[in-house]
């Protein structure tokens, strides 16, 4: 990852303010022959797209992604394919205010001392909006995945919420579409709907935990040892606008764990080894092991906030900050479909990278002549 | 990160296994003029060899690190720095057993999956032995911070080990020097000590959190937004053997916070910007802020115990596997300078990315006329 | 370089088809606080631009430059800049016929092989319309190349048309930009102009040799010894359309001459050393010597020609191929525009690189104590 | 191509001066499972060596290959693959007295202009000597090339010492192998042998073009548009040291055809397209169309020669030097193996790309269905 890119064959490059006149991805590598068009791609767009109901910002603009390059008649063609976004709902007024002073735990004042000058519009290249440059390409990731890896499934949703975790013997998959939350656990939805409700008329927010699922991964996906899947996966999500912490399997858990405890004991199955648990999340020594990979990222709660906050000018004088405009109470919630995005990104790009080392598939087969 | 190599200017490629003839890294990129020798860089390695107390694998080598290339009358030319430590203590009969059979939680079935085969003695590349090779570059990258940025200081320690934290109202820094545990609480660090003879003799291990943090980093650092700087160290500390977790700042705690609990109010001191609270720890947008670095990361217990446990063997045939040899009931012990190295490293680099950008120091100051 | 991007911290990454709705260049790593806008690009654009003379396709659109990010007030923000040309005059007719046959000397054939399918309309990507985005990209490294080093200029000039070469006695710098071939020696300009009216009558066509200079290049460019700065400018050179041949300073004429001709003699100037001759073009041991940088391009004959030319479809038929529409007869006459674009970008690349490792200026000072 | 590492996927990274301890290469994204031990790449190593005849520099050392890592039992791993070689007569007094000065022609000026110091010893980095880590490179990609692709060859030769080309008409492939020069053309080689006999015993040199060849290439490599193939292959070339120049095909000639004779025609042959002519030189849009590879490098004159020379010293005084020890009349002979290497390392990394892109094989088959 280098600046704006990610990506070692499959390489994305994102550009774009939060109030210029656009954004977008350009993703090169993308293997050929793949149908692609808006359509494909506008769905997951959609599941990320701001002002859907009253717990992400009021912010309204249709996010339509178009396609200038890198497909003809509906197929990649493997050269770069640009994904533009129009900004529509620019309200730059919104924010002239803070243009002179730097909200606390933005990037404003980062950005100023690093750069020398900022877009101040809407936090210009580090506001969120960025993300949805991730999620359009993410959307050419998973058409390509499924062609290549028809059974992989990346699912995300939220385990908790401020202080308020789902409880995971409700977990209900069907459950995560049905609500605002992506929540699994409808009575943790339910509850979650009255805090927010609340957060936000106090002009507060709140933070979450969201887990990311990828089922059907091939195992042996991971590029040791700077390139291992959960280093390059760590790496993506907290590039994320907010993200605090990332960690896999049993995560931060397993520091209390015994090697006893933790040991994932591995059996033959029908179709290759099969593990008696997960404590791994799905990979061991940076590549995958089939198993589904299991990922968790924490997202600090939105800073902009109603109630005031002392801050600095440019001048270097005091001042009480209050961010107006249009927000989410929780950030967390739109963190979703990106970290998805993310997270299919990574894959495709490991396996694209498997298969240029170690060409289609695993070498090694179980009960095989290796 | 690619493969085996990390760094966008200041690159580190690191090789070898455990039981080859040597491993080493090779750093390219680094600034010349530096004073270097073997002896700036060997008392890092020595923190980190095992042998030195009964908590760590009795594995017994020197680790003695010789400068191959890239330094003439004791300064860094600006070429290559190949690093090399000979591996001088491979009794590989420990692991001769284990050759046709995967042991649960290493790496063991991953690589042969993937590879289709692999060096089975003592892990070969996906041993923790490898992690020595980055210690020795991140003794290249602290002499050549030492030289740049003089205040810069790194320093790692254990937060908890088990489920057992330490108590931050005794945190001492002149304490961890002083146990082998680089423990700050010395009430802790006797707890554990107990506690980890209980697991040594049970053949049993434990896990633990690491927290690394960085004091005198300039603001300005990190390329957003796929090179943010916490976007790196968390893939950086996630490539370390071991590693399930990376948290910044509050990290998880945060998603427990509100916006108005989590912001860290800034007010203008006598050199910049002062914060209030740090629970962003030292990164806004992807750029550090001058405050504090704080990463903490989650370690698993080591896989390697004696109590069996089921696997198969290449054949896929059912195995139980006792992993006998030398290893460390705590791996989070010898994580500690190893966590170390590779902020330095990242720090370097980000460094030198900044000043290829932006040039030499800050572009915005606050009361000038940016 | 990979695939769509070039550079290693001004990174250029460049997308688009000859006859999709637009193509551009993302321009990333740009250091921020320069000025640029549209206007400070467009001139380099119309001078590449077709359609100005008979000499060049009869294509005709304004080329005319967006900025879609990355600027701010007039300023680079440090952050991706878009540079957006949409494509205007897509008479896809033209091409029409020739989408399931492939024409000499174009790059329909392997672009089918490699990727199983091909944009036809005007070459797609293989056009060189996409050098127009090099342009454009071109334009934002000679914006930070003026404010950085204002000395430096670059400028490029045919010396050879065909089998007629310019005779260098009549140099006249002024010239270059008095006629349409770039040509610094009249005579041989009007000579050309009768030569090129007859091919292009012929509907035949003609190659060119370009010569590239950068005058004020600092001494100490280049990252030995893969990014040599020769190694990267040959690199950057070969990759632009039709160039089949790279030379800097003596050149192939080199391997013709003694080591005591070849040797360029050092004297000490008043502002540091003077070289007596300069068959190294201005770099020594991949690092600039502060001299000229002298280069020189061979460009073959445009393909597209209206005599008929034998090659097959995509069934495998014999087809005798004449490739109507807009044409150059001679492409190196707007390669000019293109080889200086990309040396311009490779040159701001190259100080920004040093300027990481080494900082900012020349370590070693002649005469000082280094 | 990035400081000291070259490479996409299959990457080397090559260290080491001419009078250190030892250089060598470090080779990361080798493919697993290829036989491979010190005896498979030795060859290619002794065909580079100098002092093997009076016509190359009569430094003597055996440049014996040392594999520290990345095979296991005689195969590769996948992991990184450590070659070092051993500097066993390293005559430091030879290159003491030009320590305080700089040698014109030689990197000595611009090393130390750059870097503030450098390591005079025999050139340090900047020496011929690294070269003898690429070919050792090469070697492993060769026994990658061998498994993966057996009809691919690729074979360098001579075909210019200084103005005295080689005729044609008189190659004949057996006789490379069988004079000091790789000349095919055995009428050649005894009048080279005469002159450079005169040029050694005068302390003069001569500079060579050498032409490399690679039949058997597959269809469809490379990366366009700016890891063109061609681009890559320029790249790696003009990186070795002393070449001035690279051509593809007719190269600079091509400048003198029309569009009429340079085309290549094509018709349907039994295995596939068949090309008329080879103008293109085996590339067309940055992609292999499948014929033979050609280029040709230009390698100027050793400028180490006992003829007096005008330079200045570390003071800014002005010296004649002589450039005394062991060094070759015609380095042109012993780039040949170099540039063989560097084009099986472009190659395998190609093809190695293209499969990560676009799977094993070409996409598009003429008279297929595309």
């Amino acid at each position: 990852m280098s600046f704006n890119t990610f990506g070692h064959v499959f390489r994305v490059t994102t550009w774009g303010e939060s109030h210029g006149p656009a954004l977008g991805a350009t993703v090169d590598g993308c293997p050929p022959g793949i149908a692609l068009d808006a359509g494909t791609i506008q769905p997951w767009l959609d599941r990320r797209r701001p002002g859907q109901n009253r717990y992400t910002t009021q912010r309204r603009e249709p996010d339509a992604v178009e396609i200038l390059s890198g497909v003809y008649e509906g197929r990649t063609t493997g050269t770069p394919i640009q994904l533009m976004i129009r900004n529509t709902d620019q309200r730059s007024k919104d924010y002239g205010d803070i243009a002179d002073s730097f909200r606390p735990g933005h990037a404003d004042l980062t950005y100023f001392q690093k750069y020398g000058l900022r877009d101040p519009r809407g936090g210009g290249r580090s506001s969120a909006r960025e993300t949805a440059a991730r999620v359009a390409a993410g959307g050419v990731a998973r058409a390509v995945l499924a062609d290549l890896v028809p059974a992989l499934q990346v699912t995300g949703y939220m385990v908790q919420m401020g202080p308020h975790r789902i409880d995971r013997s409700r977990f209900d998959g069907a459950e995560i579409a049905r609500n605002p939350f992506w929540c699994p656990d409808q009575v943790a939805a339910d509850a979650w709907a009255e805090e927010l409700d609340a957060m936000r008329k106090a002009g507060n927010s709140v933070g979450a935990v969201i887990e990311v699922v990828a089922q059907g991964v091939p195992a042996g996906l991971g590029a040791p040892v700077y390139a291992k899947l959960d280093a390059e996966l760590a790496g993506a999500m907290m590039s994320i606008n907010a993200v605090k912490g990332v960690e896999i399997g049993a995560g931060f858990e397993a520091a209390a764990l015994t090697g006893e405890q933790n040991a994932d004991e591995i059996s033959m199955g029908t179709d290759g080894p099969v593990y008696g648990s997960n404590h791994a999340g799905g990979v061991l020594g940076g590549i995958s092991t089939g198993q589904d990979l299991v990922l968790r990222l924490a997202v600090k709660p939105t800073s902009s906030i109603l109630t005031p906050r002392a801050s600095i000018t440019r001048a270097g004088a005091p001042v009480d900050l209050i961010t107006k405009g249009r927000h989410d109470p929780c950030v967390g919630i739109r963190a979703v479909p990106v970290a998805e995005a993310m997270m299919v990104c990574v894959l495709l790009d490991h396996l694209l990278l498997h298969r240029a080392q170690c060409g289609a598939g695993l070498l090694g087969q179980i009960g095989g002549t290796g």
